[in-house]
């Protein structure tokens, strides 16, 4: 019986829409019964096997959002793309081996974030990559609590959880550590804190999570890049870890290091040659 | 039937070796069996209860490494203490709840370090904390793979693989990230490394991290603050999670955050008051 | 003859603008004359020896910009307080040193920003403590060019360009240094930069800082805190050494570095006693 | 009438010595007077134009050290060389443009480090790059004081003091910033310090920086990279501007962020196009 495969692309990029039609004729060439965008929404994304998504990180977590647990494989139309992990060249290679069944999906927790006002719940939402609440130009005081445990007070322009799959975004930005994907953890890192006191914390997948915002200013609750709540003094958002999945198509040409490598330049000396030649030694995908 | 429980002081400081004796008797006269050092050594380990340590950190991770998996509860007598979490005074107060069996055992990994060289295994050790390879005052280079990934090529004071127990230790100091725990993943830390290049790392737990010395200079592999073997160009430290697990005795009166708060004067602004009471929910211990 | 002091009140904190009128009272005892706000516009600035400042580091920087290079002496009613010196408690020993001529000047020296826009000048302007590229929710691309000469292209919140008298605000915050008084230097540091690779550079007064917004993203220009301009792709913001000196009344009872230790609670061991007693070398006010 | 020019080879390193035969004929051809290294020790440095140096940085400082105050262009041979700033195959081009004339003398301060043990001078010596003090294995305490006023006292690896020219080695690999050449100060920067309070300072030139050995902990005193003295607890170092000044030759085709940029690979997006290109412009020589 063929694969029901699910497709989305980024309307906003020419490129991406046009690769859609293409894509979807190569699939339908192998016997797949490709779902487009219009019909996952309502009940098409529990019976796909996978969704093809032609875009950017932000696709892709939009995408994760609206059709959770089902597995992505994201075709790279971004910048940087460490969600969407297959160059836009390679896409043929990418989807034979969907196709044939050749990868793995990679599991990634997702965070349950539920904003408190005066003890009712005012909003609830999750993400793949981070929950950050941002101040303006001027700064705010976020206080942190972990499992009811009290961290410190920062001040500054605000403050991020992030998952692994979300910490080579804004948590790295801000001088978080990279959490691989398998790390079960989430960092809590804050952003350009106004202190010389400063070091990240990553805390387990099953801690709580809470940040209160104790001030006055203007602040913001971001989830994956979206803006979703304006905030105000007293406000607590709770961060969990999500009831939803985040699936992650990977193939055997994904390397995680790799990609990082590349995409940010992270080679302290371009020219070093490794001593170890990469087939020297079984690797696990990265 | 009565708790067996062992006992082990820190000979270097009269205080510790005064406290024992006095501990030795206060839990004799709770009808605890008390297996002294002399006697752990043989078979006694395995069938205490726990271990009570009168030391510091440096002599827990000791008695971790000559009593594996044993529950350790460490009354400090050193600097900081992270693992060694009971301050002196407090000791009979702890030393009550561990007998009437108000505890937690706090499970950490262990990292398992084999030295190749030459493809030959040069030797093997495990720790507590972590895994550092150091140079001397002339920089070295050290290549990391993380499951045969080429990760990057350090030069610098050395590298650094640390557990969530040992996060608080030289990886802290290195600049890398605080993991609590509880999270599943080793930090790996690059220490003074010559470049503008920088970010730590955490892999996962069943990840296999590789540090390869890249270059002729002088360099040592130091488990837990101890060295145990001067490393060679082409030498390899694999660092895998180690079959023995970490079990510290935690109490309710432990809070991890606290303890950082105070030990390492972690207060952005000592006099915040922070908005939320600690009665005000329940905790999880910390 | 009587000196001639300003005085200058944050009008939104009660108690400042009711300590105003106490100190007026005060220096008028003492024979001084004492020129109000209202009389400083004008031109009686350019007469007083200094100009007392009843408000916070906002307050310091809105005064050293209206009147600028006029010694300023801050009484300090805000948070922080690296411009406002003086504590409230002890506004009145301040005045008696700045009455008796027991004071310093500290001299530093002041940013001026000229924005360009398709070659042509959109806006000019000066700042105290720094000179800043902010943008919104979304990363803004900065390239960084000194004297002429291309530095690097940063993605992430913004750019900062600091003073010494600025580096402890937002520079540090981005994880920048603190440039004490008397290093002739700016502070040219990114704002949470999406890169593994970072570190702030330290460039000469006389060098030529450009600034050159390169993507389509929202941005703004923020002199000393306050919002000055939203750019544009492509506009260039221009920092010189300004014309204006910034000066800062100075007492014997002044140490930066004593102020930085407390207001920042800078002490990595509280109870560490210094082995030298402060007395026991002459020091030079800091 | 003839210039005379210094040369001074790395004699570990067979292709300099090779070189400078080929570099002495050169200048001879050119009607340069010579002086070879034996010569400069006695009285010849004090007479010629020019040293030029073929080696790396280390050779550089040493060369610094020996003959002071004498200006020095370096031919790289060494791996990174930020004071050995011309390729080695770039040595024509560069040895014509100083024979010629054209060419500018960069000038930076020096730090002249004095050990006092007991109130008496144990010993003196001064650097081009850096003052460092550095533990061994275990962690050593130094108290900073910067003008008399205490500063913190920092527990790890140990502490530097680096001038700009230095700000790119040792420096930078702590977390340092880059002072750019011209910048009137010192960095100040702790080692891997234990603790999550980590800034690093800036002082000026004229500052007096001291640091105090405060545990009973193996410390070495380091000048430029070379072991100069054991250090004991009580131990103070002295940090002050030096009597002699660094004089380095920068050629046209001498830029520092060019040079930063490609040998630290400084790029967080290679491909990024800057949009002003590097003659749009008028440069000053960086």
């Amino acid at each position: 019986m063929a694969d029901s495969i699910g497709l989305v692309a980024a309307r906003s990029k020419a490129e991406a829409t046009e690769l859609s039609a293409e894509v979807a004729a190569w699939l339908g060439e192998r016997g797949c019964e490709v779902v487009p965008e219009e019909r996952l929404g309502s009940d098409g994304a529990g019976s796909v096997q996978a969704i093809v998504v032609l875009g950017g990180d932000g696709l892709m977590m939009r995408a994760a959002n609206a059709y959770p647990d089902v597995p992505l494989l994201g075709i790279n139309f971004g910048k940087v793309g460490f969600l969407a992990l297959v160059e836009r060249r390679a896409w043929r290679e990418a989807l034979e081996a969907l196709v044939e069944g050749r990868y793995a999906v990679q599991e990634g927790a997702t965070l349950a974030a539920t904003v408190r006002r005066d003890d009712a719940v005012l909003d609830q939402g999750w993400s793949i990559n981070d929950v950050v609440i941002r101040g303006g130009i001027r700064m705010v005081d976020v206080e942190v609590y972990i499992d009811g445990h009290y961290v410190n007070t920062y001040p500054g322009d605000g403050m991020i959880v992030a998952t692994p799959h979300g910490s080579t975004a804004y948590c790295m930005a801000a001088g978080g550590p990279i959490l691989t994907a398998g790390v079960r953890g989430f960092a809590i890192v804050p952003i350009s804190c106004h202190s010389p006191i400063r070091t990240p914390f990553v805390a387990p997948e099953e801690a709580l999570i809470e940040m209160l915002l104790a001030n006055d200013r203007e602040a913001s609750l971001i989830l994956d890049g979206r803006h979703t709540d304006e905030l105000r003094r007293g406000d607590v958002v709770e961060v969990r870890r999500g009831v939803h999945t985040f699936r992650l198509v990977t193939l055997a040409t994904t390397s995680f290091y790799e990609a990082f490598r590349t995409k940010f330049n992270f080679q302290i000396r371009p020219d070093a040659v490794p001593t170890r030649r990469p087939n020297q030694r079984a690797q696990r995908p990265g």
